[in-house]
């Protein structure tokens, strides 16, 4: 779904990444660091989607909120799991949202 | 591809979008759109996936770099193509890119 998040400005932490062959622990942990990242303080939403590159985008209140779940305990064991098997290359961009515009149709409602 | 984007500052648009089932045109025009931006001045790059969503994060130097594309008399019409036939809801956030950091392990090069 797309991101309900409100009237700007707001933080994004862009992911962007290509997975090793490496399968093993890494959906089930995704799922867990979402759940994880939802009880944070500062969380405002996030959207991901996957093809030849997983993009990964979420929204948060402000940078304090962003560096509080970088430092999260369960959340840097996954970022070190990252590193060692799922990823072969990562980047990740913190950005400040200064604007922001939507459209939905009336065959969405 | 992850792009290959400068030090910061710079900027990102996120464009995240839910399609509708109409594919007549959608394919070829989104080539063109990305062939076409990569011309633009001011562009650095640009990322895209779909699963159930899609997201495409294009980056480029400044605003202004960003506000001509969207003004771009191609990228015009096929904006209003997006809206008609082609996306049930979109969300464009255009952000500042603050700071950025990457990893690529040894496996990927």
């Amino acid at each position: 779904m797309i991101a309900n998040t409100p009237q700007p400005p707001y933080y994004a932490v862009i992911f962007t990444s290509i997975r090793s062959e490496i399968v093993a622990g890494y959906g089930i942990t995704a799922d867990e660091m979402v759940a994880l990242a939802s009880e944070q303080a500062g969380y405002l939403g996030i959207e991901s989607a996957r093809d030849e590159i997983g993009i990964t985008v979420s929204y948060w209140e402000n940078e304090e909120a962003i560096l509080n779940w970088k430092r999260h305990a369960a959340h840097q064991i996954a970022q070190q799991k990252g590193r060692d098997m799922w990823y072969l290359a990562f980047k990740t961009r913190v950005c400040r949202v200064e604007r922001d515009y939507g459209f939905s149709s009336a065959k969405s409602i």
